[in-house]
């Protein structure tokens, strides 16, 4: 069988699936897996339509599973589009449209090579692909629903690979083995409003926010670790919002983005923060509010033979031999994690959450040969 | 002859004359002047009015002056007054309105005490009165188009007393011998716009703002002089306005505002922080433009023979020895400096640009006494 993944991924960008919106999307993936044996389950949560389709033996001890979403973010100003936005139109072996590739291609390379898979060479195991409608929104009605329903019925994936576009400008670049872990905290202090002529009446809030924002910005948090690039922190913002140059402002605010890895937890840099705010605080007698909101944690699967097979599979059909990489944002990798082996494995970004967004249709193809291969190795 | 100087506060307050509106208010005060023998000259520039009344000759090489202002900072929110803010009304001792105590009492005072002093007590030299109607603003066509008239025509004060209202909080405690200076500096620091997933690929602005901040703000600029408090340097505000905690900004702004005293002038301070600018920039690969405003430089009448004629007139009048003070905000005093020995002399400060301000009609009594006394001392 040759289910063809570029007229799949023009179906589904047809569809103006834009989170929560799922627009008849993953009706277009759910038909042929439907026809090619592949229990499918709906898992609707808040909204949001998810769906688990299974070939295989719900109990078998060697699942293979894909994970990937079908929503998208908005196209912006349409009349910024040089090609239809959901039209995927192809000119020159280019398909445009939202979600070309991130990561309707990515799905569309995945059931293709699942369908063809199991039709020409049933293995001896199963597959489960998850599929969300919600990884560009709150990602809390997705891939989140649905590794909660396969805990509950007894569902579980041996490992998982991700389709996100992983390669920043040529196919078979990278793989992701992992993310570093993502968190913000705003900062507010407070001090008492005054005139600049008489600064002793007043408490400027803002030396000790400059203080507070340079010690955290010339803190080394780390000098990288086996698999990971160093922890960074960003101060993002910092806002006052006084206009007049005579008068000592009451209030400060900024925002610090934290990007960190394997040496670091989301609790601990918490603390770490609060600290230093404390001390601060003291030290200039101003009060310091923070908040802090944990994004995701870092992870790593640490390589081995699943990803040893991953980039054996994207040498033979690229000839180029990936970096294990644990660079870039969150993904909803950082959910699977914490049930099975994950790798993530796609096409390049480049042109991700752009304006005409974009994608070869010969990496289409070159994708779905990537995940055969990594199902026919695994299963050997 | 008895001049009344509270009825001539109340006529002036009545006139509306939130600068750069006149509203009649030199009107009030020429009429009764050029009544006493004085000659008026009415120097208008930038379309504000401004008065000079002398009495005596003008080549006369003994001239006392005084200086004030008419106009008054606007009412704000008349509903928030609890008496018309230009009705003078007098309850229990007290006269409400804008320009009460800020400064149309202190002018009021001095005219009454001259028209009398000439009157009873014609002194051999001259008494020269310049009043502006432009101190609350932009202050560029006020006293300094006085000053400017008074030397294209040859004439000069041999001493000047301002009548701005000096005293913290009771009669007689206070006399302004000089004025610290004044300046602003607006920093502007350019990076490169990124995410903050890949710091290294943005320059991020904010750790060099920050630094710099830092360094400006915990730097002692002197511990104080023979007459003045310690400069100090307020950081005002710091801008960045970027709402996306995932985005590191291309641009951040400040402003600070540096209150100096006699150890300083803006010109060196201004290559100390085009330095510091210079420091930061280097250390941090940024770019930081810098702009300043001089608002005044600091300067000081140095006590001798008028500060301690005018400390003995407060003393007799109100039984307090009064602080040679050069604390507080800028005020006209700042321009006479460069001409000849100023002192400021006047009320309680206290309501000056509030709503319901106010004075005691007493003080306004107690003040014409002490200028009073001063002219008869200094003609002595
Ligand atoms: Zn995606
Ligand atoms: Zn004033």
């Amino acid at each position: 069988m040759t289910t063809d993944p570029a007229a799949l991924t023009a179906a589904l960008i047809r569809c103006p699936s834009v989170t929560p919106a799922d627009a008849g999307a993953l009706d277009v993936i759910a038909e042929p897996l439907a026809a090619a044996g592949f229990e499918l389950t709906w898992v609707d949560r808040g909204g949001i339509r998810n769906l688990l389709a299974r070939w295989g033996d719900k109990a078998h001890p060697r699942t293979f599973g894909f994970n990937g979403h079908t929503d998208v973010v908005p196209i912006g100003d349409e009349a910024d589009w040089t090609h239809a936005p959901f039209g995927a139109e192809v000119e020159g072996g280019t398909m445009y449209g939202r979600g070309a590739c991130d990561m309707k291609s990515g799905v569309a390379a995945f059931v293709a090579a699942a369908i063809d898979f199991v039709t020409d060479t049933p293995p001896d195991g199963a597959i489960l692909i998850a599929i969300t409608g919600d990884e560009e929104g709150d990602a809390t009605d997705g891939t989140v629903a649905l590794l909660d329903h396969m805990e509950q019925a007894g569902e579980a994936m041996s490992v998982c690979l991700v389709g996100e576009p992983t390669c920043p400008s040529e196919m078979g670049e990278m793989l992701k083995i992992g993310r570093r872990g993502s968190m913000s905290a705003w900062f507010t202090v407070t001090g008492t409003q005054g005139h600049s002529a008489y600064p002793h009446r007043a408490n400027n809030p803002l030396p000790a926010m400059v203080r507070l924002m340079d010690r955290l910005a010339s803190h080394e948090l780390d000098t990288g670790t086996d698999h990971f690039d160093p922890s960074t922190l960003a101060v993002v913002t910092i806002d006052t919002g006084n206009p007049a140059n005579n008068v000592i402002p009451a209030q400060c605010t900024s925002c610090v983005n934290i990007r960190f890895n394997d040496a670091h937890s989301g609790a601990d840099l918490s603390d770490w923060l609060r600290t230093e705010a404390v001390e601060v605080a003291t030290a200039f007698g101003v009060a310091i509010n923070v908040q802090i909101k944990i994004s995701g944690e870092s992870f790593i699967t640490q390589p081995g033979p699943f990803s040893d097979l991953i980039v054996a599979a994207v040498q033979a059909e690229t000839n180029r031999t990936p970096e294990l990489s644990t660079s870039g944002g969150t993904s909803d990798a950082r959910f699977i994690q914490a049930h099975c082996p994950v790798i993530e494995c796609g096409l390049v970004g480049q042109s991700m959450h752009k304006v005409d967004e974009h994608v070869e249709v010969a990496h289409i193809h070159q994708l779905k040969g990537i995940y055969t291969r990594a199902l026919r190795d695994w299963f050997a």
